[in-house]
């Protein structure tokens, strides 16, 4: 099953500097092989469900190993079984009916 | 690594009443074998990382069976290191520092 | 605009036991004379849109002021014209068509 | 209170395809003079929380007004008192550690 999917990890515990915590997690997921999208508030992903779900176990398990010793993380999760549609698919999708920025 | 997750599921593409898509959702994290407990806006869930994101996976493909050409699922996800807690260890934490309700 | 709200407040940087942070925003929301229902990953708040996000944003004064830098907040905002609901409303349409527990 | 804060919304009783519904968002965010930041599960968001959250309920009542009978919102809601940090310090210092991709 494919998903697309958007991940922010919180590590609880070490601090209030938390992007050493966020870069390890990026490693992690390129490492995968997955299609990763780093943006503000979080990371999207897109791959086969299990694999993805595998690699945001990681995450917890390297920053656990990293000191932290609670983690909060939001995970939104997309499937459809209509059509096909990718990170891109949906961001232009959106571009196209919004139109040009002021 | 045991998890306390909250977890919410929204079927797209099959009008409003969203009910039975949730209750199907429920008997499918009972039958995994799951603590579980129901609030007015997701389910707590109680269990082993690999156990839970299976019935949620579970979840999906059973809510896609039904009928519902997209889903969108909110998970957080919390893990930690440093004790053991559950959710109702969770609650009564906080319940004995609010103290009585007004 | 009558909104049901799921809110979760993480304070960062402040250590890893959080509920004394949780319990005074508890405080606040019933202060705010909001109906809320406490679970293991956050709390169910019924109410008027504007008097909960300043209920929230209250929370997020207030939990600065107890001595925390960050604070990292998830909010699942249900909002709908068809028919009033509430949180119980919900709550009892899926356990009806969930069955009893095993 | 300055916000960093992400939001997507799914409305609910229309169909499966949306991106009419949340390209209609991105104009309203836009005319509020809000700095926005598209990606493929939301929409980052910069500035003032009664600004922001104002926004986030006037796309609630356009999208019901385009004839969405239900909408499920979620918003992860950011705010620091130690440092000012925008989206793009935050995406930065990410980058920074996280080295090139693979």
């Amino acid at each position: 099953m494919n998903v697309i999917v958007d991940f922010s990890l919180v590590p609880i515990g070490v601090g209030t500097s938390l992007s050493k915590y966020v870069a390890k997690c990026e490693q992690v997921l390129r490492e995968a092989g997955l299609r990763i999208n780093l943006h503000g508030y979080g990371t999207n992903i897109e791959g086969e469900w299990d694999e993805v779900m595998q690699a945001i176990k990681k995450c917890h398990t390297v920053v656990h190993d990293m000191g932290a010793p609670r983690i909060s993380t939001i995970v939104k999760i997309g499937t459809r079984i209509d059509r096909k549609q990718t990170i891109q698919d949906k961001i232009l999708s959106v571009e196209k009916k919004a139109g040009p920025s002021l």
